[in-house]
């Protein structure tokens, strides 16, 4: 029994609906949690977020422990408090941003030495330290795993080690973390490629035991086609009665595929970093907002989602704001995005519900390429 | 008598506090108009200035010319509607960005030539083109006549130049903009620091006749003292039954001064400007949220202001904001300050109309500093 219930009130297929209870408000699921990388998502206030429908949002370790520092946003309330988003989050243990962001890393059993990005300072990560960080200074509801994530394309050899590695620091985090009343800890799953290894992969988290099941190592170049692939095979491996999390995941194509899949959780920079530059993603595809076409187009991006940013401002407007580099482009179309992601899992949400999810996502494809 | 009817409700000294009726709200005076230069009120949406306690926003004529360009504005149903913006919009007449943005620009009586900043394509605006951007393409709503401003300091010879050529300019603005039922003209008192052009300035100004009268060619480098010199007569030159604005101004303490001297209306980039670079206005002053002092500092920028981003985020989240250089800083920054500039212009609205303005403004000057 986990400390945040998990009841599935429908499936499809592999496609599964329903809640994770948590004190601090319900996730529906399938979940996307909009990615808070520096305790705050890009460019918006929390209550925007809130506003779209999120139910959960996603902190950054690696940045957070860098700045303004774990120990500092304890002191000032836990991250909660200090960004003021009152719902549950998510943080992710450091390792994925360790060896992507910062200069140098040393991985070695006991922990990886990294040298920060901000001012090449040193840090020592270990599975204990990931943990204190995560549930005890900055407080987050879901706490993941430090593991260890290969490059792809990976040799076996080296998928085997990093994800034995990530086997025996996921033991580590679990003992560390312990069992608590009001947080929880998700295991990650590793393997590249390799269907061997994820079995393997799994069948050693679900022996340590955990809240809920990551699928790391996949949107990390291999592609939509290569990472279905490994879909088609890995979420079955874990228990079907504990949260499913593809981390760094994903386009909305990724999205409706992996749910079809069995997936009830994911986070993506995607709808806030895109909306940054003039990308809308919308129900006919992605959108470049500087293209000319939409220099005199009067009509809003979404009219059916009910987001200012998405129903209220004409393209020619939001044309206008990121052709002059104007910050408010940058809000309203990291707003949009996020308001479309959150309709589209709901919409997923509510197909699977009424039994229509396979029609849903014929639906979804034919559309795309319409824009 | 005006389309829209100035009503001077108390007076204190040369104070007054009242409302500028219009179609499109009241604008309860002293006001302060956020600038919204190329149709957006930089970093914010058009509901948190609303939200802060504007009447009324500023829009460029100059950038809005040049891009998305005056005709697109008008076919895409006028700048309210372009920027949802639901209240009266003031535009100035492009004169001044003109002389101070543009790479080259040449005068002659007829007309200003210049080139854009943007691409450097040639511009021509005239006191009659001027009218037409503002009145009839972008549909202002308080229109201002072209003018000249001259640098300071200026010798006389030029400032007299200048201010005769305004003032044939505005009996051509005053002829080309006819009398409306939904729109009004304000001219612009010109003269720099010399209080016998400023007299012979408005003098011809209230021959020809204009709705509300600007106060222009201050704040172009002459300072606190010398501003407030200008003031200790100017104001008083201008009709007492129409409103007074002084365009591009300014600090806190410049607004109270001018509001001492007789000045109905303000304009200035500082509110969002300053967010933009980490500065937040406070009644104890100008904050720098990037100072180390702030990073463990637990408490709101003003707690008494009912805007969230004054009562509800502490200085150590927007020092740590604007220490990682998120957007969300530079927005609750922009916002903060708007806020706590309508929190100024309503203390001060509230302290004549309750003749206690002079206890007010000994008060504001005793806080500052105290940061």
């Amino acid at each position: 029994m986990s400390a945040f219930p998990f009841t599935i009130a429908a499936t499809e297929g592999a496609a599964r609906t329903g809640t994770i209870e948590t004190p601090r408000g319900t996730i529906r699921t399938p979940a996307f949690m909009p990615v808070g990388t520096a305790a705050t998502v890009k460019a918006l206030t929390v209550d925007q977020v809130a506003a779209t429908g999120a139910d959960i949002i996603l902190g950054n370790t690696y940045h957070l422990m860098l700045r303004p520092t774990a120990e500092r946003v304890k002191r000032l309330g836990g991250l909660h408090r200090f960004m003021r988003w009152s719902g549950p989050i998510l943080t992710d243990s450091g390792g994925f941003q360790v060896m992507s962001l910062s200069g140098i890393s040393k991985v070695t059993e006991e922990a990886v030495t990294f040298a920060s990005h901000i001012d090449g300072s040193r840090h020592v990560l270990s599975p204990e330290r990931s943990i204190e960080i995560q549930a005890d200074l900055l407080g987050s509801d879901i706490v993941m795993q430090l593991d260890q994530c290969v490059s792809w394309p990976a040799e076996e050899p080296a998928a085997r080690a990093a994800m034995e590695l990530s086997a025996r620091w996921g033991a580590r985090s679990k003992a560390a973390f312990g069992t608590r009343d009001s947080q929880v800890l998700f295991g990650i799953q590793q393997g590249s490629t390799f269907e061997n290894l994820r079995r393997e992969s799994a069948d050693r988290l679900i022996e340590t035991g955990f809240d809920g099941y990551a699928l790391g190592g996949l949107a990390v170049g291999e592609g939509h086609e290569a990472m279905c692939a490994v879909l088609d095979y890995a979420p079955a491996m874990l228990p079907a009665d504990r949260p499913r999390y593809l981390m760094g995941v994903g386009k909305p194509i990724d999205l409706v595929e992996a749910v079809a899949r069995g997936v009830d959780m994911f986070d993506c920079v995607l709808p806030t970093r895109a909306g940054r530059h003039g990308q809308a993603w919308t129900w006919s595809g992605a959108l470049n907002m500087k293209n000319a076409r939409f220099a005199e187009d009067d009509a809003p991006l979404e009219p059916g989602i009910a987001c200012p940013a998405s129903r209220d401002y004409s393209k020619a407007y939001l044309h206008h704001l990121v052709k002059s580099g104007e910050i408010l482009g940058q809000v309203l179309l990291s707003w949009h995005n996020l308001a479309f992601f959150q309709a589209l899992m709901g919409a997923m949400r509510e197909a699977i519900a009424a039994g229509r999810f396979e029609a849903f996502r014929r639906d979804f494809h034919s559309r795309l390429g319409e824009a």
